[in-house]
């Protein structure tokens, strides 16, 4: 079991890694100051809940914790007002107070709904983060959450860190192995923008990783939460800094917007967006190389490097023009000058990223 | 003109108070750092529009600013998620980056509205307050901001301070008389929770105020203004202090659920909530002259402060029940010890508070 911290003052916070951790929760609930008096909401989805709710909400029970729970439908498209405002029935209903904790048990999304109804109900609550996928070690790390509106994505939300992750690793043996490797897509970002020889680790045992070996997993969900750790520590509001953890984010949210929130896993999206980077750094002076080790790291990892062609790339370029990184009608992005080294770079012409979509469709160099 | 700063280290912001203000906006926005490269949303109401929106519009434009608007019903009943929503896609469709601001022109509930939707529109935008009430100098100095719930007011929101604060006591001219003496309610309370002398000076100069003699408002707005300014930058989540700024709102916010948004204004609400604290007070230990005063400054602002019999006390009770400010199932109120100084009492028992809530209805002892 491992404990990294995420310093930020006193919103700092501990992530803790390893085997059994479920069944331990109610002790570590009550390390970080939350208390059996008010009743805590755990959010969940359909997936998750079969698997692990039980576990969870017992062990908790049975340390004094009254719980009450919600299960929203699988998918991106829990992440939704209409479900939100489901949450914030539920949490009234349940008599949550200011006191109460909302415990995200799940993926990504339920992290990012749970995030935002704990930011917002009674203008905010505890938070506690239980990731049950390998994606998660990036989206519970960082303190944003959000749900998105029909136009775009991710575009309702706030900075509201958690007091606990709390990871599991045992459960990510029940992953399905398209969610492992799209998992993994995040995990090696973070060997990209931050630390080539994590990068290369993460290449270099590729096959332990997508054989959900627990040592393996646990060594690169601690590498790639410290990397985001980091950065998130050093820029807590996104000013600057922060934004390289974007890195295939721009191109990767407008495939996930235009093909419909589903036909694409995040990971695998922003997998060809990280392609995309790469080609750009490259045209902006980079060695080539980057671009065929950044295909080859993330082909080993089973992530799919190639935009399909029945993609429109007019429809790209124009749901881009929604992503959050345009200021001021600038086309901004987070640019590789190197593996494990990125820069902000503002100001690239839409021409230049309108060939480098075309090119994705075409395939590595 | 007077400025007062709301201290509050790096999220300082300045409240200035004076006449013709609404016409120098585009100077004032630019002292704040807001720029014009990015469009900013001003939102406001059908009651305001007609006045105010075209004079606000231009003179910002005048300056560079590009503006889009968004108009939403007058009344509580659009402080709802659904409208809400309809902000952020006016929002989205209007092209607001993170360098947007989000201006909120009106009364409490424009600027609750539109406080949310700049706190959790890309997670955060600028946000200012114009307001054009007398209620609005409480509800704009502070950083709450929310929406409602079918199930309890406020339940939906965030702390989000605004970065300026335009007060122009011009348009509080065509104010209805009811939304006067409504509006002087928060501003009598600033006086009875902190401050004696002003408490007697707006008994003293009721008829001025109730006349909007403009002197009289600017001095009754700044000193208003500057007691919540130094509650809140004493305690700006929250946590102790900061709640004796919800004199009267337990039993005031459970009027206006139980009686349906709309007929009580949230002032008259209070303003009978504030005679029920003092009742309080009273059975608690203090002089009973704390009472007869308090009704006898209510009353000379032209509040109510009886309740109507046919509010049942058992919903009332059921309604406080959901009140953010209990905690644990104790009942927790704001007491009033004399004029000019109160004290947050825990733990306070049902039956007491069932007992206060019947006497309202008879009346002034």
């Amino acid at each position: 079991m491992g404990t990294l911290t995420v310093d930020l003052g006193e919103r700092s916070y501990p992530i803790i890694i390893g085997r059994g951790l479920l069944s331990q929760a109610g002790s570590h609930l009550k390390k970080c100051g939350i208390r059996t008096g008010s009743p805590h909401l755990i959010i969940t989805d359909s997936n998750t809940a079969p698997l692990y709710l039980e576990k969870l909400q017992s062990a908790l029970e049975s340390e004094g914790f009254q719980i009450v729970t919600a299960i929203v439908p699988a998918g991106e498209q829990s992440k939704s007002l209409a479900v939100y405002e489901e949450m914030m029935t539920r949490a009234i209903t349940g008599g949550l107070d200011r006191k109460s904790a909302v415990i995200a048990l799940g993926g990504g999304v339920v992290g990012d709904l749970a995030g935002f109804v704990s930011a917002t109900y009674m203008r905010g609550t505890y938070f506690v983060q239980v990731p049950t996928t390998i994606l998660a070690h990036d989206s519970s790390v960082g303190g944003k959450v959000a749900v998105n509106h029909p136009l775009a994505k991710n575009m309702i939300g706030a900075f509201h860190q958690p007091v606990l992750v709390l990871y599991d690793v045992d459960t990510l043996q029940t992953l399905p192995d398209r969610e492992v490797s799209a998992g993994l897509s995040e995990m090696v970002k973070h060997g990209l923008i931050w630390d080539e020889s994590f990068a290369h680790w993460c290449r270099d045992h590729a096959a332990e990783l997508l054989a959900l070996q627990p040592e393996a997993l646990e060594y690169g969900l601690e590498k790639g939460c410290a990397v985001k750790a980091e950065v998130v520590s050093r820029d807590e509001r996104e000013n600057d800094l922060r934004a390289i953890l974007n890195l295939g984010h721009t191109i990767g949210h407008a495939i996930e917007a235009i093909a419909g929130y589903g036909e694409f896993l995040h990971g695998e999206a922003i997998a060809i967006g990280m392609v995309g980077s790469a080609k750009l750094g490259v045209r902006l002076g980079a060695d080539p190389s980057l671009e065929t080790e950044t295909v080859s790291m993330l082909k080993a990892l089973r992530l799919p490097t190639v935009l399909p062609g029945h993609l429109s790339t007019d429809d790209i370029m124009s749901a881009m023009s929604h992503d959050k990184k345009f200021t001021e009608g600038q086309m901004n992005f987070v640019v590789p000058k190197a593996i494990g080294s990125v820069e902000f770079v503002r100001g690239i012409s839409s021409d230049m990223v309108r060939d480098i979509v075309d090119e994705l469709k075409k395939g590595e160099a």
